[in-house]
């Protein structure tokens, strides 16, 4: 029997260690590997030989490495190299070492991007015993091919909640106010659309729609004339037509004449206050808390990331199955459902899942019913937790052992 | 029967609205007053007679109302006139009006400060017929005179957590890496302190402490040296021996020669950037979400916010009980465990309630563990919610009705 190895990359997301649970799980209940290694530190751990067994990892253990967020692996932005062929080389041969069969790749576009160029030198060097398997995980949910990505819910579930609570705590005062709250999102706005689900978004700035900076303060400026307050969500990879980011110097130059620290979000709040268009603008970034909250994951989140883990075990079984992507697809029924799917992971690599034009509102003003009832199932639900004194207990990761 | 009145001032809190369930639920089962009214913004709202009937508000709100953030009444940073006597005299006379014999002031030292002023008022008139109680709430922690303060365990669970998270965040990438976390606290370190409770904290900088900076600096490095990360929190009221906030333009001129936006985290952030002292700091301004959140509160904290509602409205039958806080004392018992008690509100506001020097580890090091023991059963335990679509759900703010 052969082995199989896991590994993560890109940014950590709330559920990303529950498709390694999966993993485990299913070749506990279904041995198809003989040892299940895991990777410190994505591709850089390989090449650096750095594994942990993971093969009989205790019941217990598994539980809680469910509800930790953050890489229990550790991550990496290690591209492989494409001038010239020594990482494909040194990473099959590495594999051949360990007699690994399959290895599993959790990760967003640039982890499909090495699972595809794998599973292709592969193919191009007629070895079909190392093979390469990607499980989709990203908070942004920018990736296509797949009705949505593990890591999403979890995310939209901490903004929607972000965005209800600060809204609250906005009213609690007469004075007029602005409140911009940041979201994470260079090429797509799910994360910032998200917040629309509390039901108290008043403009919506996500990069899928260039910025219109009269239009935006013209909205401003009503709001707080109807009610006094306005509520204000945008995305990191706000944009202009040309697209320059808001959050970029350039931008901050053009309009200011000199540059400050901070994103989208302190650019708007200059722009707000600069223009008198309201006197008083708070300001959140949410910054690393949307991709790895503890506290508040969505239950149909956590389930679906450890169902992935469990699908990328079952497909792994057949000997052909390479360079794919473990995807969802939601079932045309009434009550929420998905069944799992694959893709090529070269048709995913590159790619950007953005929301679809219809269904953002006109002038700024949010998302529509439909987006919202595409949106509300996957924050769904509140997973059981294992606690310790007052905090969610956590699987200390394998990379500080 | 005459009536009484409830109202909130200052920041509001997860649990504030839980003290007025408490105090409407209490009048339920013990009708002492005809009528619980509510008044909209505080003070503000009461001389403004803003005012909304609470008495037979259904068991399913009073439910919703525990669990919903943020002040529902409105809040006020409205302070009586101290000049002249005119608010006092129209506060009585609307008081008569209403025949409200009992004004249940929510609040921090501010809110004390009236609760105090009001009752002094009344008893040089000898006004023996209206009568003044304070309920504490603070996500600060820094009334005197009491164990701890309603609010805060739920911020501390909220920013442990969020420590906890961000902590596994930082790691899983292999580069050196200083990670800033900023909290609330302008006069006392406890709201910082409480991240320790996460067990990750490698440098704690609280207003209580004069800020060192080779110190602070020099355990950076060390840090850095050590195990490639640095974890630190900072209280937003952080500051110089001086009394100088490391957030104040004149603290930044001095260090900088320039201003820049930003708090005591983004201080720090240029402190560590411009030295060479690291190459890349992230920074985490908790900001509002850690006194209004909603999908983690602790337990303990709902509970006794409650709990002082009741009591506040038992103590109140009493006819002298007047320029009162209720306090809570916690009792020398192995298993924690509080008595609720009273204390002149006079000898409360104005006051700050800081962390003691002898729970502060020397060099920044952190708390010890007699501060993490006092500080753990406050987190502990997480409410039942009610959800809907995912989110818990609220109720809709009285002055937006």
């Amino acid at each position: 029997m052969s082995n199989c190895l896991i590994a993560q990359s890109g940014g950590p997301t709330s559920v990303i260690n529950a498709t390694i649970a999966g993993l485990i799980k299913a070749n506990q209940q279904n041995p198809v590997y003989e040892h299940v290694y895991g990777a410190l530190n994505g591709i850089e751990g390989i090449l650096m030989e750095k594994f942990v067994d993971l093969t009989n990892l205790p019941e217990e253990e598994i539980r809680i490495l469910m509800q930790t967020p953050s890489s229990v692996l550790g991550s990496c932005r290690y591209k492989l190299q494409r001038d010239n062929l020594e990482d494909h080389k040194k990473l099959i041969k590495i594999m051949t070492d360990y007699d690994i069969e399959t290895l599993f790749y959790i990760g967003g576009t640039d982890g499909m991007d090495t699972v595809a160029a794998m599973a292709e030198y592969a193919r191009e060097q007629e070895i079909t015993d190392r093979r390469f398997v990607g499980c989709p995980k990203t908070i942004d949910n920018n990736l296509v091919l797949t009705d949505h990505s593990p890591g999403y819910g979890s995310a939209a579930k901490y903004i929607s909640a972000a965005a209800l609570q600060s809204w609250l705590d906005l009213n609690v005062y007469t004075r007029p106010e602005v409140f911009i709250l940041e979201t994470m999102g260079k090429d797509s706005g799910w994360l910032a659309a998200s917040a629309c689900l509390s039901g108290i978004v008043d403009i919506l700035i996500v990069p899928e729609v260039p910025f219109d900076q009269e239009a935006v303060l013209a909205r401003v400026r009503e709001c707080i004339k109807e009610k006094n307050k306005c509520y204000i969500v945008v995305s990191e990879g706000a944009q202009y037509a040309d697209g320059t980011y808001l959050s970029s110097d350039k931008a901050k130059m053009a309009a200011f004449g000199y540059t400050f620290s901070g994103g989208a979000s302190a650019m708007l709040q200059n722009l707000i206050l600069t223009t008198n268009t309201a006197s008083r603008v708070r300001v959140q970034d949410l910054s690393v808390s949307q991709r790895c909250n503890i506290l508040g994951r969505s239950l149909t989140d956590v389930t679906e990331a450890f169902r992935v883990g469990e699908i990328a075990h079952k497909y792994s079984r057949d000997k052909s199955f390479t360079g794919k992507m473990i995807t969802l697809k939601r079932k045309d029924t009434k009550k929420y459902a998905v069944d799992y799917a694959s893709e090529n992971a070269s048709e995913i690599a590159g790619q950007v899942h953005t929301i679809p034009e219809e269904w953002l509102l006109a002038g700024n003003c949010g998302i529509t019913e439909e987006a919202k009832e595409y949106l509300r199932p996957l924050i769904e639900g509140s997973p059981e937790r294992v606690m310790k004194d007052g905090l969610p207990a956590f699987v200390k990761p394998y990379y500080l052992r």
